[in-house]
């Protein structure tokens, strides 16, 4: 019997087994743990439980192991290529190995952010989006990192904006089906410049405060997923104060 | 100098007067406080700063003092008609007396919700939605409670969806306004049955689940006014888990 | 019995009686004659139907009937005071006596565009919407002309905002109401610059075909009109291709 | 140099080469003609233009090909397997020698309706979606086929819904990319039962005015062809009267 969720727009894979075994320490997986929202979501949800973290390349991800081991947390790294199922079978593997089967929350925060051309510029291999799914059961709680493209499409920005709006219908679908079953299902526009080594450079020429901070995102997902069941958002936008939209 | 504001679609009116007197505590207005939310976000706020409440009938607002008070809050309740300029004006000098100036959020919780019925039964009286508004200076945080007629405008619904659509319209076109001055408004769609003496009865009906929490609502409205500048949310929904819309 | 609707957001009046007398010619009313949509809509319907024109100030309205009747088709302007309700049941006695009560369209164009200005410097007046409503019998069309600002609201906008996000509610909601009884209403979105004598001169500065063309934008009005009760459209957005929004 | 647009989210291919070559005539291309709108938009279309028939499966397109001719149009039929790039070339090919290279107008109206089925049973294969596009020139006019699942998710219908947002993403992508250079291309969306043979029967426990006319639909995309480049509506959505939504 399979027990995984592979959710791929663009692809990735969950282990969803929650086997209602008591006594195991409930974890979480955060997927696409890159330097802003991915790495201060992994962080905040460190506070209580251990994280799984999913990347493509492990160097940046075992550096956050530690950072969250040196803060007292439980934390462990597992490369996967995302758009092999191989891969993710072997990763989930892994995963259960070290922590069992009771996920309480997956966060999916990989993205691919194709340069902007021209239609007729692009290949059919910027045109491939694989939504390949597979699911056997939920975790309570699951969120989606999505963009402003979620719902609006800008020229030059096809494959981003079309990937993005199809993650957003996915992110609907499943919680109008998944939510009577007491999944909470969240997709969240995350709109702006965030805050990284990156873009700490672009400070010379705009406010800070300008910029997402990626804690505070973090605090936005973990309220989303300490909401009760009577209560639930399933979709939020973040914005810096000045972004205009 | 004035230093009002009147927000009123249904009317209601803010003391936004925020002199920098540093030496003063900051306070935070609730204005609709029945049984529900408004209760429930009184409590909430009232952990952190003194609250002024603002009803119609003093009733109810005054055993919610008593309340947060037994709790070791700070409250005192307002009678307002806001409808009337008139006696807004004097429940904010009131108001100034009482908490001074400096106003860290405030919240509009005040609707009607007329019976609903065919257009061609509704009178005049059905038809007027008073827009009036007046304001000087804003508050860090305003937060409007809507509803899904803000969004959704469904038959014999007309005089409650026009409101609210002109509602968040309001809170929209303030937010763009004033956001970039680091003026925090959101909108809030409540959306489903709200946990109270009166909907108790419901609950042979139904899941007590499938009935809002106000406390819960009230603690995503305090995230909402805890989150930082650079990372806001302007508009959230919350729903039980199991309501369809 | 009263035979009046008035649907006023900002105010207008519309004579929906449509008794059974078969004998009688059906006929059109347009509500907001200028130089732009109102007029090019009038020209479109006089094609078929006798149209009843109502205006603010009767000259541009009576030159417009000189056109109408110059191109063969029967046309009458009536004054009116739109925020004025007395106004209006004058206007309409007048529209009965001359056209019968056989109502086959109702084109509803009136709008205010208030100067754009900060909501701190706006007075009460600038911000009292009247919504003020009453209606017996509806005609088998009813079209409303929204804006951009119909569902998108900027800053600085918002009594315009405002209001045209109300009477969108307005439009849904009777759409929900009244297609079920056979009755299309339907709201328009009118984005961009208008071809009008005033806007001739920017002609300078931007391509024509980058200006809505008032003849196409009736076309589609009348394209409403003539669908059918099986497939109809309740709303559209009309946009020179050139428009970014 | 290539000459074809592959648009196939579903996947179709269109052939969109216009060269100038003024002496042809103008044609257009139905993709996915069967007894519905497809049909229905082919016979209107082929007032204007000889028109070119993409089909699956060649029977029905044959004997719409005998019905356009008997009233006096031009049309050819082409079997084409829209998933299967080679299938499509060729399909072009002969298009491109029956009618020339001065397309028209596109109408992509493929889609596929999978029953709809819980998440956790669907199959990889449920949830491939391919959405290979490529393409070379436009033709003025571009009709993408959309449903209520392109804005709203319903639960189990997860494979539709996210196709079809993806197509309606896909749309105004292209829209925003193409039309300041004078491609008109829209998006409908047709919501209902729609008048078939198949639905006949159901004639028996619904109005008949319930189901949409094909005609009618078909009478909105000329509609939207025949629209004036100054002013054009890139959405619209058709429903029957009674259509609850």
């Amino acid at each position: 019997m399979q027990h995984y969720v592979l959710i791929s727009p663009p692809p990735i894979a969950y282990l969803i087994t929650n086997g209602d075994i008591m006594d195991q320490r409930p974890f979480a997986i955060i997927a696409g743990v890159g330097a802003g929202t991915g790495a201060a979501v992994a962080r905040r949800f460190a506070k209580q439980y251990p994280v799984a973290l999913l990347a493509r390349s492990p160097k940046f991800a075992s550096e956050l192991v530690s950072q969250i081991e040196a803060d007292g947390g439980i934390a462990a790294s597992f490369q996967a290529n995302v758009s092999d199922e191989e891969s993710m079978n072997l990763a989930f593997d892994a995963i259960k190995e070290k922590f069992g089967t009771k996920c309480a929350a997956a966060i999916f925060n990989a993205s691919s952010r194709p340069f902007p051309k021209p239609f007729l510029w692009q290949s059919q291999d910027d045109l491939a989006y694989g939504l390949d799914i597979s699911l056997t059961e939920f975790v309570p709680t699951l969120i989606f990192t999505g963009a402003t493209a979620s719902v609006k499409a800008n020229a030059w920005m096809q494959p981003f904006t079309v990937s993005k709006h199809a993650l957003r219908a996915l992110s609907q679908t499943l919680s109008r089906e998944f939510e009577p079953q007491g999944v909470h299902i969240a997709h969240v526009i995350i709109d702006g410049v965030i805050r990284m080594p990156l873009t700490r450079l672009l400070k010379l020429f705009s406010a800070w405060d300008a910029k997402l901070d990626p804690d505070a995102i973090a605090e936005s997902y973990w309220h989303l997923h300490a909401q009760s069941l009577s209560s639930m958002t399933s979709e939020i936008a973040i914005r810096p104060f000045c972004e205009t939209w």
